[in-house]
């Protein structure tokens, strides 16, 4: 995507082959920053504190980790503490274990250790390499839906969209939002309505930032609002992201997506879930009943940053002083109100079925 | 209700019979400050910017502004300017006009002109006297509710509720707030999530404020997090309130309503809704079809007030700059998934037949 008139990659090996380099995403949409991961504990944090967010760029902001942690230790120890130290910062997105174990699946045969430092490096820039041409067929899968929609009725399709699975959560353009830049740049008029995504507003920063940036019409509402714009016609489609899906083809993504979902049903709005491959958890199958939720800190629902008009980038409390909070990142949609799965390999029904269809060779195993 | 050991409504005359005192709902919850409603203007700028809020306490203020009113003039026109004024204030709420009519019908044939001084004092007094018992009566019939949960599950009570409708949206107790005011005196053990309820933030401001003044166990979420609360079995019980309903047993009530319905309905979850006869629009059936819905300013949305940890308080902007945004302020909750309806009467079903019920007069006028 392109960022005052430059190509960006949301993660890219500094020039010096010693870093990497990724923009610090908690300091959108009032400041563009890029920041130099240097250590294995440069990444972690990065992803623990959400500078880099998004179910895809967390499992490529992992596999750098790796690369950075084995340019300091490439020893089988320094090696298993890395991938324990990734693997505990966030419990619920799929891609970080998926690529934690992809890399370490390819340094630990490696002898001498050194040989992983160059291999890790060469790993991770595949896992990008791969993520950002999946999402590119997801855009092409997703913007022939929106094409239909504006041939059956000439207007401009009004999608609505939840959290950010834009180019911010990828490592570059997105999942959900891989559709809309797509149809958009194909000439399809689209408008997207971006929920806010309380608590840490993903949508009003990252998404109106990016939408913005590539000149997406779009409009920000808050969470509440979508079931409103649904009951009166005003929104033709809901495209989603997922951080975990099942085997069933449940989905798990940011908290009130679910709540989506149902309105979408209610009003006979047709929901589609995008995710990469590595989103899928083939072991998985009741959703609700099996993926575990990260219960996030109570200080993102009680406090809020912003610009004060003044240009001041200000934490201000909102809640109540004393009146505690909780915090559940994700929710899980049930299958059963997913119109369809879209992915790298096209778009199938959220089930074992539809899923099986599109990945005969993951279904085999899983079964196994 | 008792704030700071001393006991408040939220609109009461001054002591020196020429103004009217409110508490300013905008600079909860981080200052509790009276203000004194001088004018006709005052009262009506104080609908508009919410100083006060909810539906009932909208209609004792739009009473009280016309008391204001006629002090200064009572003439036939001023008397009808006035209340052309205060009409447009909030186009929503349906206990404006009710008590605008109300009052009117008392005021309009008196004669001399000065005899509607004191007879607009004393007929809104009466509304806020009405209002305080309706919202008593309220609370015992969704008390026994919430004892019937507990005496079956021995367990806390957990309400899940959303927007302000306790004390501070009415002259006293509240509406969807009174039964857990009524059950935690009553020693029924009860914790209530709060909806943040953006944009205005009203929950994590309003409701939180009043629960903790009041010492009720609760804990803020944010708007998405209902739906998935309820899929673990977290929530027994929701309460809102309503701004307008429908003779057919539609709700309007603060946008994201209908959400929490969708969702309490999927997981069968009792989804009430609590509200003083006075916001029933006897006139209307489809609320969906015929509810105007208020579109209030884009910046209740791109930002937000708050406290900074030293105690300032700022205005942040929380939307990316330059992104537009949308403020439906109300949505619909079609009856079929509102399990009961609570009055001041008792429980009925959401139904025109429920609502009959309880009220054979209102209906048997409706019909006419």
């Amino acid at each position: 995507m392109r960022i005052h008139g430059r190509h960006y990659r949301t993660i890219f090996p500094a020039q010096d082959g010693e870093g990497v380099s990724i923009i610090d995403q908690t300091k959108l949409p009032f400041d563009f920053a890029l920041e130099r991961l240097a250590t294995l504990e440069d990444a972690a944090v990065a992803i623990e504190v959400m500078k880099v967010r998004g179910a895809p760029l967390i499992g490529a902001t992992a596999a750098y980790g790796l690369a950075l942690a084995m340019m300091r230790d490439a020893s089988d120890a320094a090696l298993e503490a890395a991938l324990a130290r990734l693997a505990r910062t966030r419990p619920t997105a799929v891609n970080l274990h998926w690529a934690l174990a992809r890399v370490a699946a390819v340094l630990r045969p490696l002898s001498p250790p050194e040989r992983r430092i160059a291999a890790a490096w060469a790993e991770a820039g595949a896992i990008c390499d791969e993520d950002v041409e999946q999402n590119r067929m997801i855009g092409v899968h997703g913007a022939k839906i929106l094409g239909e929609i504006h041939a059956r009725t000439g207007r401009t399709v009004n999608v609505l969209t939840h959290c950010n699975a834009g180019w911010l959560a990828t490592v570059d353009w997105g999942t959900a939002i891989s559709p809309i830049y797509q149809a958009h740049d194909a000439g399809v008029p689209v408008h997207v309505w971006v929920d806010e995504t309380r608590p840490r507003n993903q949508g009003a920063a990252l998404t109106a930032y990016e939408l913005g940036a590539h000149g997406v019409p779009h409009t920000v509402i808050v969470d509440n609002a979508g079931g409103h714009l649904m009951q009166h016609g005003q929104v033709d489609i809901c495209f989603v992201g997922s951080d975990r899906t099942t085997a069933d083809g449940d989905v798990a993504n940011k908290i009130g997506t679910y709540l989506k979902a149902l309105a979408a049903k209610d009003n006979g709005v047709p929901f589609y879930v995008t995710l990469p491959v590595t989103t899928i958890d083939w072991a998985l199958r009741d959703g609700v009943a099996e993926i575990s939720i990260e219960e996030r800190s109570a200080r993102e629902v009680t406090h809020l940053v912003g610009e004060t008009d003044d240009g001041r980038i200000e934490t201000v409390r909102v809640v109540a002083p004393g009146s505690p909070a909780a915090n559940p990142a994700f929710d899980v949609t049930p299958s059963r109100l997913v119109t369809g799965l879209i992915t790298e390999r096209g778009v199938c029904e959220a089930s074992r079925a539809g899923l099986a269809g599109l990945y005969p060779e993951h279904a085999r195993q899983a079964a196994e």
